[in-house]
C-alpha cells in the first residue's frame, strides 16, 4: 500500500518556523539549487520547504511535526550526490544539513573526531592533517559532506589501501523517521552487540535516520608519498599488473587505471600536459597512477624501484616517478577533474560506477565497449584499479534528451547485467537513490528486496523519509 | 505477542529422514555436548532433533519443514561459543553446520577463499599460510567454526592492525527463517548497493538466517614476525603506554595486556614460566605482550628498537625480545591459554567481554576491581589493550551456584553499567546470546530494542529461528 502524504500548510510552516526561527524557506524562497544533485538527469523535484538544520534536537522537533501530518522528509548535504538520492521526488520538508558543519573535537587517545554531519570531507582532511592525522576515506568529491559520504558509504581512491567510509565510522546520532533520538556505536574498533544498525545506517542514503552527529576514526598520517604515473600500450596489459602488487605486499594507497580518450579531455580541460602519450616510438593506451605512503622517504624510493621492476616486467612501457610537490599536484589533478572535464564539454551526461571483481576489469570493459558500439552516445570510462570500482560515463552533445535517456536506459540495463554476471555490484560508491533504484530491484531479486523494505517500514513506519529512494516509490504502489 | 511452537512428530521425524538420511538424531540418539556451550552457566537445553548439515539446498528444505510447522530452528557451529547463543533454549531442531567443512577454493587474483561455515579457524589458517597467505582474524578460539565467527563478529588478536571478522567478509549464501535463499555481498571491497544486508547478518549469532557458504578475504602474509613481552609494575603504567604505539606508528599486530595473576595461572597450567616476575628489584605486576609483522626481518628489528626505546621512555621495566620460533610460541602460549587455566582451576565461572575507549582501559579496570570486592568471587582478567576489549573471568571454588549466579548478576550489571558510562559497549567479540540479553536491552534502550526486533520479524516472521538469543525471547513475551 502506497502512504499518502500531506501537504505543509500554513499553520505546519508557523510549527517549523517556531522552532528553527530565521532558517525556514517556503515556495519562492527556496532557492533551486535545491531541486537537484550533480547529475540532474536523475530526479529533479522542488520541496515544498526547505530548513536550515541546527541542532540534534531541532531536528527531532520538525521531523515529529512531519510525522504526525505524514509529511516527506528528505534530508541533504551538500547536494553532490550522482543519483538523486537528496532530490525532493515528492515534495515535502527538504532539511538541509550543510550549516551543522562544526568539527566538535578530536580524542587524540582514542583516535577519533566527532563531527557534525555537514563538515565537509575537505576540511576534515586539512584541519586533520594539521593535527598530524590522515582521515583515510578520499572520495573525489571533496566538498561533499561527511553526512553524505557516510550515507552512501562513499570509497574514493585511498579505499584499496584503507577500505571504505563504513570503516571509519565509530559511532552517530541519528533522528529517526519518528522523531526519536538514537545512539549508535561507539569509540571502540570491537563490538559484538547486538544487531549491527551502525552499519545499517552506513549506505542507507537517508532513508533510515537523519545522522545528526559522527564519531570517526583517524590514523597517524603517513609522512611521505610518492606517485608513479605508469604508461602502458593497452588497457589489458594495465589491468594485468595490478594483482602484483597485492601479491609483491606493495600496499599501495591509491592504485587508479584511466585510458588515453579521458586523460585527454582532462588536459584539454586543465590546459596542461603531464601524461606522456607515446613513448620510444610506442603509442599509449591507458595508465595506471599509483600512489605509496609510508614514513621513511628511503623505503618509499625503494620500495618505487621494486615496483617500478616489477611493472616494466609486467608489460609497462615506462614508469615516471612523481616525487615533488609540484609534480603530485600535476598528476593527481588530472585524476580529480576527470568529472568535471567530461561535464564541460558534453551536454546529456549518466553515469555508472559498477563494481567488479578486480581480475574482471578489463573482460568488463572490452564488453562495455562492444555494448556502446549501437548506440549514438560515447563512453568514457575510468577507475580504480585496486578495488574494481569503475565510472563510466554517456557523453553526448548532438542527441535530443528523450533518445538519449532512452538508449542509455537500454544500455546500463545491459552493463548492469553484466557486472553482476561476473560476480560485481550495481553502485561501488555512488549509491542507488532514485536513479538506480530499477537496476538494484533486477540484481537483488525479490526477497532481498522484500527485507530491504521491511527495515525500511521497522525504521519509518509512515514511510515519510526520502520516499523514492532506494527500496521505497509511493508512485509505484500507488 | 509470544509466538507458539509445535513439537516434532514422528511424521516430521521422517520428513527430514527423507531430506538427509541418516544425518537426523531424535530423543536419547543426541550426544549431551550439544545441551551447552563452552560457558554452561548461560543456559542448558536439548533439542528436540539433531541434524548434521550437508547443503545450502538441503538446508533450506529443512527450514521450510520447520517454517510450515512452526518448529525453532537452532544452527550451531563447534560449540565454542560462550553466550548460550547456539543452545536450544527452547527445545526444536539444532542443525550442527560442523560437517560442512570444505574449502571449496582460493580466487587468488581477488584473494578472497571460498569456505563452507563449518570450517575451524584453525584449517582455514594453516591451509592459507600454505598458499602465502594470511586470515588475519585471530580469535583465541581456534577450534570454532567460520560461521561461529562471522555470527559474532569474532575478533581476537589481530584486531588491532588488521580489524575483526566483519572486514574480512566479502559474500556469503544465507538459509532465511522462511526456507528462502539469498546471496550477500560479492568479491569486492566497495559497496554502495543497497542496505548492507551482508553486515547485518555479520553478528547476528544465528537469528537472521543460517549461513551455509562464504567468501573470505584474505591477505598476503608477512614474512616476519618479532614478539615483545614488556613488564611494568603496574597496569596503570602499561595501559598507558598503548596510544604511544599508534601515535608514533609501530603498526601492531596484536597488542595484549595480561596481569600478573593471571599470567601465574596460566604458568601453573602450563607447567612452564616464561614471563619474569621481578626486574633488577621491581616486582612487575603487569604485562604487555606485543608483535611486529612484516616482510623484513631487518626492519622489523629497527622498528624493535625503536618501540623499546619509548616503552622504556614511557615507564616499562624491561623489554624481552622473542625472535626465535621457541620463544614466541612459548610467550603466546601462555596468552592463549588463559581461558583453559582458569577452567582448570575454577569451578564456577562466568565472564563479560566489554569493550571501552582503549584511554579508559585502566580507570575501567581500577573501578572493577573496586566493584569485585564485597562478592565471594574472585575476579581475573586480561585483554586486547590496542583495542580496549577486556575478559573480566568471576571464578570461584568455595559458593554454591545460586549464590554464584546471584552475586554474579549484581556485579555484571554494575560493571555494564560502567563500561556504557564511560563509552563503551556490552561486547566486543563474544556476542550476546542468551546469557547477556538481559543487559543489552537495558544498555541499547527500548528504541534500539524496537529497531533489532522489528529486523527480527523482517527476516522471520513466524520467529522461528534461534528463539530466546539477542532481542527475542518468547517465554518473556509469553
Amino acid at each position: 500500500m502506497a502512504k499518502k502524504y500531506n501537504e505543509v500548510t500554513p499553520e505546519i510552516l508557523e510549527q517549523f518556523k517556531a522552532i528553527v526561527p530565521g532558517k525556514v524557506y517556503a515556495g519562492e524562497e527556496i532557492n533551486s539549487d535545491y531541486f537537484h544533485d550533480e547529475m540532474p538527469i536523475y530526479g529533479k523535484g522542488a520541496p515544498e520547504v526547505v530548513i536550515e538544520a541546527t541542532t540534534t534536537e531541532d531536528i527531532a522537533a520538525i521531523v515529529k511535526v512531519c510525522y504526525e501530518n505524514s509529511l516527506p522528509v528528505i534530508p541533504r548535504g551538500a547536494g553532490t550526490g550522482l543519483t538523486g538520492a537528496a532530490v525532493a521526488v515528492d515534495g515535502g520538508v527538504m532539511i538541509d544539513m550543510s550549516k551543522m558543519n562544526k568539527i566538535l573535537g578530536y580524542d587524540l587517545e582514542n583516535f577519533v573526531v566527532r563531527v557534525e554531519p555537514g563538515v565537509l570531507l575537505n576540511d576534515l582532511a586539512e584541519d586533520a592533517q594539521k593535527q598530524g592525522l590522515l582521515y583515510p576515506p578520499d572520495p573525489g568529491e571533496k566538498f561533499a559532506t561527511l553526512g553524505g559520504n557516510v550515507s552512501t558509504n562513499a570509497g574514493g581512491m585511498r579505499a584499496v589501501k584503507y577500505g571504505c567510509t563504513r570503516d571509519y565510522v565509530r559511532a552517530m546520532t541519528v533522528v529517526l523517521p519518528t522523531g526519536e533520538i538514537v545512539k549508535l556505536g561507539a569509540t571502540v574498533s570491537k563490538t559484538s552487540t547486538g544487531y549491527s544498525l551502525l552499519n545499517l545506517m552506513i549506505g542507507s542514503e537517508g532513508t533510515l535516520g537523519i545522522i545528526t552527529e559522527l564519531t570517526l576514526k583517524l590514523i597517524p598520517a603517513p609522512k611521505e608519498t610518492i606517485s608513479l604515473i605508469i604508461p602502458y600500450e593497452n588497457l589489458e596489459d594495465c589491468i594485468a599488473t595490478v594483482p602484483k602488487f597485492f601479491m609483491n605486499h606493495f600496499q599501495p594507497q591509491a592504485l587508479e587505471f584511466m585510458e588515453k580518450e579521458i586523460v585527454l579531455a582532462s588536459e584539454r580541460y586543465l590546459g596542461k600536459s603531464v601524461f606522456p602519450k607515446q613513448v620510444e616510438g610506442v603509442d599509449i593506451g591507458a595508465y595506471l597512477l599509483v600512489t605509496f605512503d609510508g614514513d621513511n622517504m628511503e623505503q618509499l624510493e625503494e620500495l618505487t624501484e621494486q615496483a617500478a621492476e616489477v611493472v616494466l616486467d609486467a608489460g609497462a612501457v615506462d614508469v615516471l616517478v612523481a616525487d615533488t610537490p609540484a609534480k603530485k599536484k600535476d598528476a593527481w589533478a588530472a585524476r580529480s577533474s576527470f568529472l568535471e572535464a567530461i561535464e564541460a564539454e558534453t551536454k546529456l551526461l549518466d553515469e555508472c560506477d559498477v563494481v567488479v571483481p578486480v581480475n574482471q576489469i578489463a573482460k568488463y570493459l572490452t564488453y562495455v565497449k562492444g555494448a556502446s558500439e549501437k548506440y549514438d552516445f560515447e563512453v568514457k570510462s575510468f577507475g580504480h584499479a585496486g578495488d574494481g570500482n569503475l565510472h563510466i560515463y554517456t557523453c553526448a552533445n548532438d542527441m535530443d534528451e528523450e533518445t538519449f535517456k532512452k538508449q542509455v536506459s537500454e544500455f546500463m540495463a545491459d552493463i548492469y547485467r553484466k557486472a553482476a554476471e561476473l560476480g560485481g555490484l550495481i553502485s561501488g560508491e555512488h549509491g542507488i537513490g532514485f536513479g538506480k533504484k530499477d537496476y538494484l530491484a533486477e540484481f537483488a531479486g525479490p526477497v532481498n528486496m522484500r527485507l530491504m523494505r521491511g527495515i525500511k517500514e521497522t525504521f519509518d513506519p509512515k514511510m515519510i523519509l526520502n520516499p523514492g529512494k532506494i527500496c521505497y516509490d509511493p508512485k509505484e504502489e500507488a
